[in-house]
Order: structure tokens, then C-alpha cells, then sequence
């Protein structure tokens, strides 16, 4: 299974980057045809290291290819310059592609 | 969903983190009764921000009830001072317990 995983820092303003996330990003993405999965947490707890995140979001995709296809087409890139303005809201935000196997 | 999420920076011993890691951490993890599901990922692409992590680790529990009560337990608390082993291994290591529900 191929995840999206994206790291959001404490937002100085949290009214509107939930009304950004929640109201043009969320919907966005959800869009993506090959998505499979759009999961967030609002409760990190840090049990080691760093600085909690304001938010943990998780989309999956059932492989490479179709994040791939996903994330080139219009809709993708559409989505991924919304990014830009979620990284205004809550700068420092990271992001990246996961491949998960069980142990 | 409750997830116990663990993000390694690059080992300067990778040899030496991944034995460690496979022949006592994850064993020592998958003893603990309430784990549903141990996945990880070493293919940890950076889409935006940060320096990519070495390893992705996933752990799940059914909630957070289920996860407290394993790592208060004997068996819990020996896998988290084990924790202390991969750390002198992978500085920087951060881990942290998120509650995911679908958007």
C-alpha cells in the first residue's frame, strides 16, 4: 500500500487554516480518483523527540502507480498547489510517499 | 483507529540499526497482546519539506485504551527502554500516538 503521509505544524491562525483544510482541500483531494483512504488525527501525542504536529493526515493509494497518475493529472496538480496555501497557514508543513509492508 | 507512528532519521550504522531493529524491536513488539498491525516503510519519499526519514514505522491498537494498557505493561515498558537502544542507533528519532478517523 502506497500512503501519503503530510506532517502539519501548529497553524498561528487555526480558524483558517481548518477553514482552508476543511473547506477547499479536503474536498480537492477527496476528488482523486485513485484515492482509497483519507485519514487525519487531530491528537498527536510526542511520546519521543520534537515538537507535536497540529495535524497528521494520511491518504492511501493501492500502489505507486496509481498515486502516481493521480498526483499528474489536472486534479493533482490542482491539489498540490493548494498546498501552497495550507504551507502559509501552517509553515514548516512536510510530506511524503510512504510504501508500507507488514512485519 | 488508535496509531503509535515512528519516524527514524538515517542511521550512520545501518547494519548495526537494521539488526537491532529486526531481531529485537519488532519481535519484542509483536508480543504485545493489543497490537492489530506492525508496517513499516524504508521507501520514504520527500514530497515537501524536511530531510527524508530512513524508516516508517506503524503501529496499531484498536484505541487508545488497548495501546495504554500495553505499554503500561512489563512487556511495554521493556520495548520502550529498547527504544533507547535504536535511538543511540538513530538520533532524532521521534515517535508519537495519533487517533485517525476518516475525513
Amino acid at each position: 500500500m502506497t500512503r501519503f503521509l503530510v506532517l502539519y505544524r501548529q497553524p498561528a491562525d487555526v480558524d483558517a487554516f481548518e477553514r482552508h483544510y476543511l473547506d477547499v482541500h479536503v474536498p480537492l483531494a477527496k476528488q482523486l480518483p485513485g484515492l482509497r483512504r483519507y485519514a487525519i488525527s487531530r491528537s498527536s501525542v510526542v511520546v519521543r523527540g520534537g515538537e507535536r504536529y497540529y495535524l497528521v493526515a494520511e491518504l492511501d493509494w493501492d500502489d505507486m502507480e496509481s498515486l502516481q497518475r493521480d498526483f499528474a493529472s489536472d486534479l493533482g496538480r490542482e491539489t498540490a498547489k493548494d498546498m501552497e496555501n495550507l504551507e502559509a497557514l501552517s509553515p514548516g508543513v512536510q510530506s511524503m510517499i510512504l510504501e508500507l509492508e507488514d512485519v
